[in-house]
């Protein structure tokens, strides 16, 4: 069963991943962590890989419900949204799917998580449109 | 089935944080992320919750290893230890348990996640030594 939510996108990597800020901004995610995958491998292991950056997608009302219903539920948040490179045009967007979250921590996140999906679809069908 | 492996220290919250980075730098684990929840639900929400903080933590070698695997993984990853207060002098520390990542993601990644799942166990046991 899918673990992930994504979109392929015709549009170049930093074009997208500035747009990938400003949806989910419009959806009510703040961006509380950022890391550069590409420049971090390069760093710690001298290995290239395709530019891609990970951004941990946080909407405060929910991380605070969903806290509430069980504390364990800090250790899968922020939710987080990928964008990778494919090539020089195409660039995939890809978040970790709130659904993956009830499989693994119980139907008392349903309700939670159903937001968050419905919040995230939005965001990246906003990418599609775009285009 | 449990998502998260855990350990409870009678030890104060702060002392704990300072713990843990150094048992996660002990198993070659280092810390990209830090999301310190009581703040931001604090200035976002004006809520209050016990302290806790998220720490993003990365074994570069693990994660080269799990990208090449699969580039979808990235949503998963760093693999978040939350540090949380339960009482003044009682503290839980609670990792993303990474065979939770093999049930999402599939058996290709039993041993990436069985190498990392060592690592962390590891530095929760070297917490408890410590007491």
């Amino acid at each position: 069963m899918a673990y992930t939510m994504s979109t392929t996108l015709d549009r170049g990597y930093d074009e997208t991943v500035a747009d990938v800020r400003e949806a989910l901004a419009g959806q009510g995610f703040g961006v509380l962590t950022e890391i550069d995958l590409k420049a971090t491998l390069k760093k710690k292991l001298d290995v290239d890989v395709a530019p891609q950056i990970i951004l941990g997608a946080c909407r405060p009302q929910l991380a605070h419900q969903a806290l509430g219903i069980d504390p364990s539920i800090a250790t899968v948040l922020p939710c987080n949204v990928v964008v990778r490179t494919l090539d020089e045009s195409t660039t995939v967007v890809e978040a970790f799917d709130p659904d993956a979250m009830t499989r693994l921590a119980g139907d008392a996140f349903c309700d939670v998580a159903a937001d968050a999906r419905a919040r995230l679809g939005a965001a990246l069908d906003s990418l599609t449109k775009e285009d």
